[in-house]
């Protein structure tokens, strides 16, 4: 099977980490042992900077909108053509923590920022670059927050309001509605329940890719 | 006279530090003391660091043409929102060393990116904030590099071929042709003369905003 770029995505505390995992375990079951994982906003070293001013701003320096977005997609283009083309082109497979799902909801739905500028922009950045599949992970924000919490202190997006996080699971629904590249998990349920309802999904789509 | 955004534009080693003294010079003249500067990338702390990963890069990863024009929007935007429309407010001239231009010439131009995305790009993050006026100080790329070079070591940007640089001249020229907000000054000269030069333009425009 030709490799894939498979997404995890939700809000904070929707469990990505513990999917990654079980992503790991289904393609290990399908002989698939040559997988990189990136993570967004980061993955290479400029990118990785950018994460920082992202989500811990500098000096209190009220950090724009449109700032915020455009540090995102500044370190999208690096992962994407640093490390994520070259991975795929290899035959490696690619699991990511966020991509640019992240930013449609977060800063298209979350900050509110036009949608025509959001399209625009990554149209202009990625070309037709996407991922094949995204595994959207969702939880309430009062759900996934009060997980969140539990995990240790609140970066700079993550302190926003709760209309914040409900205009960005919104969106994100909005976008996996339309989408058939993009899955929906109920992640409200239990971790075990999580993570069946996740392996069955990806290897439902294994074996569609594979027949 | 309503405060103005007036921008110094051109290629390293054009003059564009002596053309600020000669600006504030003749503002003064015109009872005018209250003059806010301004660099590009730079001038806020978030904008500053993001002009250090612009010119030096990051532990030799490759930056990618659009990364480097997101992260050069991303200080802008931070810039005119944080520091050139507050101190425009209050009544302040701000006096800019490079602005939008720059990116226009050395992005659009210089590294060739998509005339489409560059306008776009501006549109959606500046709307319709424009300097009322820009001084460009037009010199050859070999004139320019060499006094450049006199004053020491060059970063990413300058370090670039001399197609490039001939690439962002001609890329200046053409839009300055077309935008009668541009005033193209001859910086081929002494500095004596360019500062006569420029002096005579800005007072001569000036004269014109008083009318």
């Amino acid at each position: 099977m030709k490799s894939k770029f498979i997404v995890i995505e939700g809000l904070e505390g929707a469990g990505k980490t513990t999917a990654r995992d079980a992503i790991v375990a289904v393609l290990h079951e399908q002989g698939i042992d040559d997988v990189v994982f990136t993570r967004e906003p980061g993955g290479t070293p400029l990118a990785e900077q950018l994460r920082v001013l992202v989500k811990q701003g500098i000096d209190g320096e009220q950090v724009t909108d449109k700032a915020e977005l455009l540090m995102l997609y500044a370190a999208r283009v690096q992962l994407v053509e640093n490390v994520i083309k070259p991975a795929l082109a290899r035959g490696a497979w690619v699991v990511g923590d966020r991509h640019d799902l992240s930013s449609q909801a977060y800063q298209g739905g979350g900050r509110g920022l036009d949608t025509q500028l959001m399209t625009t922009l990554r149209d202009a950045v990625l070309g037709d670059f996407r991922p094949d599949l995204t595994l959207y992970l969702d939880v309430t924000p009062e759900i996934g927050l009060q997980r969140a919490r539990a995990r240790g202190e609140l970066d700079r997006i993550e302190q926003e309001s709760l209309g914040f996080f409900e205009r960005t699971r919104d969106r994100y629904l909005a976008l996996a509605a339309c989408d058939d590249t993009i899955l929906t998990i109920d992640a409200t349920q239990n971790i075990e329940e999580v993570t069946s309802s996740l392996k069955s999904a990806l290897q439902k789509w294994l074996a569609g890719q594979a027949a």
